[in-house]
């Protein structure tokens, strides 16, 4: 990958952060510009629920500047204004997570991705919108308002991360850190145009987050580029004692390790059955050039894997999503039912008329599906999966189907879902990136996924693609236009 | 420790495997006579539902005895003869798991725990009666009889281990190899005068053994002496491939570790809540006398140890228990229902309507419970717990409640399973030891439970007590009696 980085994004971490470091660039100016921003496309794009007081953001702006300036230099972090997403706690600060519920719930501790993150100084600037609960994939909310696409207004921008998407893509912060049970980070992030990454489960702490369904929900990022997903990855993944699903491994160094020529002799292999039913002819398109582009880069790129158990993808994780949620709001549902949207209220009496052996055997049918898929890629000596993020483009906010092509139509929200939710309960850590725009502008991402705990492969195979696909140069155009909407 | 065995029992593996080694006794004259106590006994007792042919039991005690006397000589199992719980698979013998259903099933491979004491020598004599399926305390079986008490046949072996404790109890096998979803190898192990030890969960392979409920089921051992459960898990214990929830840990040589003056500085707890509720006075009796002597051979004693979460303790058991195994059952329960016996059919038809809320609940529960005990564990330093393995000695047959003295009648299934559940449900490692006689002369054991995967913590403390206890030579005269009943 050499030196050459003209191809990949300037208003990034990567970029600002040697700037910062030099001093060429001061926090101050930098989080001044993003608050300008938020100041003047918040109110159309909806993508915060909190914005942190100016004063305050100033305040950590001169201190990250002090601090550099006497030579404390720590690291691409320092100084780097970024959100989360209101559904991970603060200690001092709202955590709505997009609920009528807590709208006024003001935790007393912070989550130990904030705490890393900030330990790393990162400049808190808001909470993100999302969907009731991070209970859905479109970004809309009754109660907070819906987080619009700023390549279109009218269109969705993915959800439940749907404000982190939008914050990101529109440079009102330069990373934002959410969740994933089923998609809420891939999809928004390829629905906005960012980089959206979900790394295995138990990588990341979800200690003081609050939870959507525990053995499927992960932590992820969204940020502009590759590397720069890399570089928060360095500072939040790792064991945490108070989450006791998060697992000693050793991190590797992610940011130095793609530095390296790390394609040479990669094997890729293109998941069709399931993960391209119903594929928008416009995605395919963009989604095979893709695999050509791979092919011509010196990767083994292998067409067409078939896969067994896919027809238990959805329903698997489904009931384990629904049955894990009715077990978290199980009180509430008793005492405050009223205070649910009707949709979110729904899901949750569903969940509650799961039967443990439909949970059990869902369990099973996720050990079974995890075991197919490491097996057949540790037998063909397979380092990644490649399949389109979502089956669509950003569908509109007031569509509740899409139209895939040929007339056919399928609900917006299975839509959305279809290629993530089975690397959610089967753990593999998947990035999504952009890989084009259709021929209304709207973004297209595509979804690389890796072995348990080997984000690395991703990451590298994902920032190969964002410097030397050539679509790219003019999607960065594009999308540095969004900063001056 | 030292090498005054004078107390320790001369019929078991410890002090026959010695005499085989040198060639003073022949594993051929071994079987002999736990054969002819087989046909002597079982047909009054009920230990067995298939017994391996004369012709190739003693096939293999003469390939045993060349092997031996060429000098190859494998371990202290080698000549044993020994049997499993009737739903352990062996390739080519009938597994019914005391079933109707299975009847006339024969497996087709061979469970790992099997394969491992075959190739340290043991000679398979036969399987075990329990209760279908496993499912239940008593050791009463519908379709293959009641295996009997040997200490008086008109009372309970106790199960759903019951023909394994029974069998060795006896001398119609050296051990037995068992399972133990709530007590089924500890409680007949007590009921019946035997040492049972259930290991901690994943120390143990349950391939190719017929699951009763997955996240409970532990493999387990009935023997003569503790030294004995020591020698079978040096053989049976540790990571198998083919049973994912084993796990990878190293094994102590448990015989030559509990060699060692192990009982220095030991710190022991007394548990009394929960434990000590509904306890017969006779069991209290001896149990008291037993914490006594612990006193008295330098062992640090904490008197009484109260835990919070005990109210959960039965009913989180419960709601696993029944769920999975109707999960195991589903496709039988939907096509097979009247081959079930109608108690069985019942508890699966109750493990259906459990809700994946509830399992869920019941799940977090046990974890909570876990935690509990080990951060106490932990923080007062203590080795190891200590409470009676069942609140009453062996009911009768006919008998479906227990009189605990005062005139308190408790149901008998809850009487015998209040004090193993918990050890399955948080997996810990767990020892029924006899302490005793009643004064109508049934055996009263005692449970000893240590740290996950220290089993040779709990080994060292049982052996200490069968070598040292006073009231166990007058036992071990006793039990030897049944030998020739």
């Amino acid at each position: 990958m050499g030196t050459d980085d003209s191809a990949s994004p300037v208003f990034s971490i990567k970029h600002l952060s040697e700037r910062i470091k030099t001093g060429e660039l001061s926090p101050t100016e930098l989080v001044e510009s993003t608050l300008d921003r938020m100041k003047k496309l918040n109110p159309i794009l909806n993508a915060f629920i909190t914005i942190i007081e100016e004063d305050e953001v100033y305040r950590q702006a001169q201190i990250a500047e002090k601090e550099i300036s006497l030579g404390k230099y720590r690291g691409p972090l320092h100084g780097i204004p970024f959100s989360i997403k209101d559904i991970i706690y603060v200690n001092g600060i709202v955590c709505t997570a997009g609920s009528k519920i807590l709208a006024d719930y003001v935790p007393k501790s912070t989550a130990t991705v904030v705490q890393r993150v900030k330990g790393a100084g990162g400049i808190l600037v808001g909470t993100n919108n999302l969907n009731e609960f991070a209970s859905g994939i479109t970004g809309i909310n009754p109660f907070y308002g819906t987080s619009k696409n700023p390549w279109d207004n009218s269109r969705l921008s993915g959800g439940s991360s749907g404000g982190s998407a939008v914050g990101v893509s529109t440079g009102m912060a330069l990373f934002s850190i959410g969740t994933d049970t089923g998609g809420s980070v891939r999809v928004p992030a390829a629905l906005c145009g960012a980089v959206g990454l979900k790394p295995t489960f138990g990588r990341i702490s979800m200690n003081n987050i609050f939870p959507l369904a525990p053995t499927l929900d992960h932590v992820g990022f969204i940020t502009r580029s590759v590397w720069d997903a890399a570089a928060v990855m360095e500072y939040v993944a790792g064991r945490d004692a108070s989450d006791r699903s998060s697992i000693y491994t050793n991190l590797p160094p992610y940011t130095r390790i793609m530095e390296g020529p790390c394609s040479k002799g990669l094997r890729v292999a293109v998941l069709k059955e399931y993960f391209c039913d119903n594929l928008h002819f416009e995605i395919a398109d963009l989604f095979y050039r893709f695999v050509e582009f791979l092919h011509s880069i010196n990767i083994k790129v292998i067409d067409s894997l078939t896969l067994q158990n896919t027809k238990k993808y959805y329903s698997s994780w489904k009931n384990i999503r629904l049955a894990e949620a009715a077990n978290v709001h199980l009180k509430w549902l008793d005492s405050r039912a009223d205070d649910y949207s009707p949709e979110v209220k729904e899901m949750l009496m569903q969940g509650k008329e799961i039967s443990a052996v439909d949970y059990i055997q869902s369990l099973k049918a996720v050990s079974e599906i995890k075991s197919e898929i490491l097996a057949i890629m540790s037998n063909q000596r397979i380092d990644a999966l490649v399949v389109p993020s979502t089956i669509v483009a950003a569908p509109r906010i007031s569509d509740s189907v899409v139209n895939v092509g040929n007339n056919v139509v399928v609900e917006t929200r299975r839509a959305l879902l279809q290629n993530t939710i089975v690397f959610n309960s089967t753990g593999l850590p998947a990035i999504s990136i952009p890989i084009g725009l259709t021929k209304e502008n709207m973004p297209v991402g595509v979804q690389i996924i890796g072995p348990p705990f080997r984000e690395e492969i991703i990451l590298s195979i994902a920032e190969m693609s964002e410097k030397l696909y050539p679509p790219m140069k003019d999607f960065e155009r594009r999308r540095l236009n969004l900063l001056n909407l």
